[in-house]
């Protein structure tokens, strides 16, 4: 793994830590892809439980290298190969994260910007300092920020997110929680605690029922309610078919803690 | 009826009660079955415009029945059968709430938890105190909250169903009002008399505009916006053309009450 | 144009008024009409970077015109094919908003019931008076609001949209920003300085990368998100290709002002 993302493991717990301060940790195609790469391995790993995503530096993720962009201008057909390259590399970045088995907790210390901000809509979950800021602010470049526009407008509600797109204004860490972008906001020196803290109480449960059940989540939610339930009913049924979770629940019947392989 | 479910009318409001405290009025198969058949009689009876789901005990709803499903471990297929006719039920009980011409109001005095608050979030609109609390917390026995989550997830923002589904963790009452997934909370004291009020004020209009409405509100929200408004559109001509419409509008141009045939 | 809307430019900023106090702006057939025809004009004209919608008299817009479509009962259809072109050009009228290039403001400063109540749901931003009230309360005359359940629906939480339209309460500002239907509540006498200002950021920007981000949100939104991330994409690459977007992202790269051709 290159030095653009470090990883600290601490039990069940994978942190990948955004190393690119010097350029705010841009989604640079080298970034996209070590991300994806790193992402797409620990999805393999089953000892992982839960992947938290940190950054070193000031900012939290400021979106794409806009010099790297400005500079495929100079290819023949003006950098429109690589941008449909970029930004679908991007996507498919965004939407390996809700494939994953494991959840993924964006750690937002800093300012999330255009493709970070994308970046933080699109985790399972996300934890941010009282300090963080969060903006798809490309508008004020020039360039609407429609695809963190798809991940935005699915966590917070309508008129919030065109006004963020329209006019590049920024929340505060409180609004994100608010309007559902984030979960909640800390104070900066409880953050990294408090996401540790939430990534050990998903690490307790059942791996298999948090990757199935994750799995369902996102597919049920593509649907309409009637093939939502015909899914989710699938998915419950397998579930219920695990071991462990005969267990689970003989154990909590039974008002003692678990013996789950898994463990 | 069973004593599962007692009903007391009063007026055009009818008021279900859950009545099996012992085990927290689990939706054991019986109780499935009850509630679909009680439902769907009241559903036939032009004389009931509201009806309100309440509880007896110190739970509204401890969601499936975990012994009788333990149970079903014991059968020849260990139990997959008999799980996935259960979670069918379960899922068509749901969204025969959605299909009945009379709002469902939901009076949630204690603890909704797994598929007790699927229940919840299904009903058309829900009450209660302030003492309340709101789970999917069966990610704690090993089965991930699946089938609630697909009710969960159409009441309130996407990452903040997730929390709850992957970490177990329970709202309170004014941080489940505050999320969508209740309508508001109110003090213990005062939840039967204000869901009695809501029903009241719901039972004074016109029940086949209610009805109409209410069918024509989850049929567009299942649409795009464009097909959405052509739905929509058919259900305010067919409601324009009631004769008791026609005196109502009349009535509010000449500033009296109605004379609906239907009072 | 009529005078049932009036028109008042400043700079880059169409400023419409709905001048029918009388009968409370009502969406008369010629009011929807007037505004359609209008709107669509003003989405031709390039000097035009953002439309304001606000009204004369107490009302913002109190819905249909009653006395109208009452007077149309007299038909030999008994209106019905009336009512069916009214919804329809209704419906049209609300849908023509998301797709104009320009992003339109609602700028609330009275009570917006039923399709005036919609037409605010519709506009992509929206601010309002603190006074301002907002409800869907045909249901009191019998006639339940399901067309402007179509964009309430869309804008705010499922079970607040079913409380509006199933009691005709009505929200205050307030509870209107917290729901999501209006972006926020301004002092009265801020109002309309306010909105100048959110339409005066807005015309700061790129017209043809808002025009372009616009139909590219609202496309996206009526996809699942693979196929939006396909058209976002797309339209991302697009907004990259024009001449503006490269001297704009150049000069803050240079953090220098852009020199944009549409200035």
């Amino acid at each position: 793994m290159s030095d653009l993302i470090l990883r600290e493991d601490n039990g069940h717990v994978a942190r990948l830590i955004l190393n690119s301060p010097g350029n705010y940790n841009a989604l640079s195609a080298e970034m996209i892809a070590t991300l994806y790469t790193t992402l797409a391995m620990i999805g393999t790993e089953e000892e992982v439980r839960v992947i938290i995503l940190a950054a070193n530096g000031k900012a939290f993720c400021a979106g794409h290298d806009l010099r790297q962009m400005q500079a495929a201008r100079a290819n023949p057909d003006g950098g429109r190969a690589g941008y449909t390259a970029l930004f679908d590399a991007c996507a498919q970045l965004m939407q390996l994260i809700s494939t994953l088995p494991q959840p993924v907790i964006a750690e937002v210390a800093g300012v999330a910007t255009a493709a970070g901000c994308q970046l933080v809509a699109s985790c399972d979950l996300a934890l941010a300092s009282k300090s963080a800021k969060f903006g798809v602010n490309g508008v004020d470049l020039g360039l609407f920020c429609s695809t963190p526009a798809v991940a935005l407008s699915r966590a917070v509600p309508r008129k919030a997110a065109f006004e963020m797109l329209a006019t590049g204004r920024f929340l505060d860490a409180e609004e994100a929680a608010a309007l559902g972008l984030i979960n909640r906001a800390v104070a900066a020196n409880r953050l990294k605690a408090e996401t540790r803290a939430l990534a050990a109480r998903i690490a307790e449960k059942l791996p298999a029922a948090i990757a199935m059940g994750k799995r369902g989540f996102y597919e049920q939610l593509a649907h309409e309610t009637a093939d939502a339930y015909e899914a989710a009913g699938d998915t419950m049924c397998a579930n219920m078919m695990l071991s462990d979770t005969a267990e689970g629940i003989q154990a909590f019947l039974e008002k003692r803690k678990p013996g789950w392989a898994a463990e």
